[in-house]
């Protein structure tokens, strides 16, 4: 069942994805708000158990990539998938506009240092992706450096899974009209009005562009070694539920086992 | 109320701490497991939500210092006080042996660098006081460098708080006879064993060294700009309701703030 739902968001390798076709309010196979709460419910308490084995074992890692644009729900996400697992064995970066040290380096670097130590769980709240979305939007790059970048992608992730990290990436598909909705809160509503920035109306203005690099990043970049999955985000619950669903059922496939002592307990005494 | 509370456990500088004066069966001033989950719970949603607006400010930080011997429950406490508020804005580093990049640097160095930045919780599971307690206790500097941490100590601390990040600094407290029973449960049962180092019962031979220098930690490293608090730990429900009450107070205390924005909505149109 698991893997079937995954699969209905998993970006096929070598597809050409088009986001036009992929409807934003979908239920993510939910029935309504209250069967993808309950879900999300037991799924975030298992992987709060999955990983703890993960910690235990302490040869396997989990990267989890979160993309889209302004709204979509990469903090939401995180805080509803992964509160229950807390913050020991999880470590979340943010990746934001890259400093003077990070510029002075190749842009894989700063992903390579901030990629999860062995028995935890990393989190990229934006990520590499950055270097083919917003540096591709804005040309803030020579054009054929960040066509070259595609594949140094591809092939710095099969790096990874080559060497016990696991990656799942999802980007959060939201509508037009849903990112003006949430936009406008963000104008009105005090608790949220830090969260807004002048800038994000300057990437709206470029929403088009910024899709069609999207639509790139899924369609180059989803391997079968680290695919890439399209989530229908103007369902807060059903994005939630959604993945949870998936992280759960890839750590059910790593399935991490608490490691056998290599010592005998009647060896030591307790004195 | 809750400022009482911290007080209860708050070392007065100055103060001359025997540790044996403490017991660390002592129920915290919770009636009993209940009383304590049922306030812990409480305390755990409230500290979320004030992390939440800690984040939202990005002015200041708070760094929490768990301490204590084998068994004594820093990740548990960890788990209990913090799972609620999730990994995003909250850190935590695990100090183990150190390795050959941080022994290049004097003892402080990792310390620093793991401090929190602005906006959120950092959580140390271990720290710097390794550098005056194992580091003392197995004899692994010169005793007149060890004598001079103290003081270097205090000074980093100092610094830290004059720049931003508060610290609670927890020593947890348990009795000899609560470790033999946790390290027993660590060979026999299936879920702990992979937390059993042969290590921890050379390091219980050491039991009254170790108390010595943890005295000698509260007793020096008390400070008003950054306290030692001694938790009593044997009941694992008073501990993390001691801690999170006294986390709680202490955020209350710096009463966080969503900022002000510099712009009006009205100056802005979402199209």
């Amino acid at each position: 069942m698991s893997k079937d739902f995954s699969e209905r968001f998993r970006i096929k390798p070598g597809a050409r994805v088009r986001l036009s076709d992929r409807d934003p309010a979908d239920h993510a196979a939910f029935a309504d708000k209250k069967a993808a709460h309950e879900q999300s419910e037991k799924d975030g308490a298992a992987i709060n158990e999955l990983q703890d084995r993960l910690y235990a074992e302490g040869k396997r890692a989990l990267l989890v990539v979160l993309q889209g644009i302004d709204t979509a729900g990469k903090d939401g996400t995180i805080r509803h998938v992964f509160n229950q697992t807390g913050p020991i064995g999880v470590s979340v970066t943010a990746f934001r506009r890259p400093n003077e040290e990070e510029l002075a380096h190749d842009y894989l670097w700063r992903a390579h240092l901030a990629c999860p130590r062995r028995g935890t769980i990393g989190i990229f709240n934006r990520s590499h992706y950055e270097s083919v979305l917003v540096e591709r939007v804005r040309q803030l790059a020579p054009a054929d450096a960040i066509e070259a970048r595609y594949e140094q992608i591809n092939a710095f992730e099969k790096l990874l899974t080559g060497n016990g990290t696991t990656i799942l990436k999802f980007m959060l598909h939201i509508s037009k009209k849903e990112q003006k909705e949430r936009l406008q809160a963000r104008l009105e509503e005090r608790k949220h009005m830090w969260k807004f920035n002048p800038g994000d109306l300057d990437d709206r203005k470029l929403w088009d562009k910024f899709q069609e690099a999207y639509a790139l990043v899924v369609t180059r970049c989803s391997t079968a070694w680290a695919p890439w999955h399209i989530i229908p985000a103007d369902h807060k619950w059903a994005r939630n539920a959604a993945i949870a669903r998936i992280v759960r059922a890839k750590l059910e496939e790593m399935n991490p086992k608490y490691p056998k002592p290599k010592w005998k307990a009647e060896d030591f005494k307790v004195v």
